[in-house]
């Protein structure tokens, strides 16, 4: 198991993270298998979504945020209750398909890191079967 | 690694997968496992619910519909903003257990493809471990 | 492939699991590995969210609730519509590293059984890899 880490500049952004996933798949010389993504933080996520039109990002984002607004009725006095909400709605862990040496997704899919209490320093371990 | 298609009729519909899921476990004669799922499209996606009363999917599709229109000041020009969001919401992949060469679910469990953007024919690709 | 069982006490509720799921892996002795979680119902779902203030789960349970609530004009006709749709939207199944005999959780993670229509008797059933 190995991890990588990524910066995020704003405080809710999705990052794409499929070059970085398939450069360590290539790296390992992984020719066929799955490999598991897991981010270790409760604010943040793992989603798949299309990798063309930016635009789609901005209403992924814009939707979250007027469905789990930041600011609210909630409890927790830190200021972030809705990251921890849109974390468990997006969830913290994907898996992909490895097929000859290369992530095996649709022609426009892409792998987004999805920050929701950014910028922060965060953390991807990964482990390939 | 292997793949099946789907046919969609409606632009937003579950279809009930898991007899096709069933028969490539049958066929493959795997006793026990894990089936891996994932669809290589950004406008579907797939979930586990209730397989006895079809009007719980009528529910999930008319809320998913209420809480993300198909009509709303979205960036995206194609139209189909909304089923971008709701596949992020539910995700593309889902993983399932083999036991005695049968999927190993709940009594009222019921693999569903999610329709977010149809009719379409789409793909669902598939690895067992 | 084995199972253990949680009994809620409310109707919809975050029961902290990850000390049960640890003690499996203790018991197992697996030192590295992969384990996952899938829960054979259709109204509860997992999820990996803030193990430290207590608020964070009220939060989100809140949220949800605000989202769908439970008395809407669902068609099914059990009362539970809202609860299936919460689990679709968790998701049934999670996946957790194991590193050096532990779970390889971040800091502030927990692994949470969601009952959304509780109080009942349930299940999760996990295998290693």
């Amino acid at each position: 198991m190995f991890e990588f880490t990524i910066s995020s500049t704003k405080r809710i952004e999705m990052i794409d993270i499929t070059g970085k996933v398939q450069e360590i798949v290539s790296k390992l010389k992984v020719k066929d298998g799955i490999i598991f993504l897991f981010v270790p933080h409760t604010t943040a996520g793992l989603t798949i979504n299309e990798n063309a039109d930016m635009s789609v990002q901005k209403d992924i984002i814009s939707k979250m945020n007027q469905i789990i607004p930041e600011n609210d009725s909630y409890l927790h006095s830190e200021g972030n209750s809705d990251s921890h909400i849109k974390s468990s709605m997006f969830g913290c862990e994907k898996f992909i398909f490895i097929k000859d040496g290369k992530l095996f997704l649709g022609t426009w899919q892409g792998i987004y890191f999805c920050e929701f209490d950014g910028p922060r320093k965060r953390k991807v371990y990964y482990k390939i079967i």
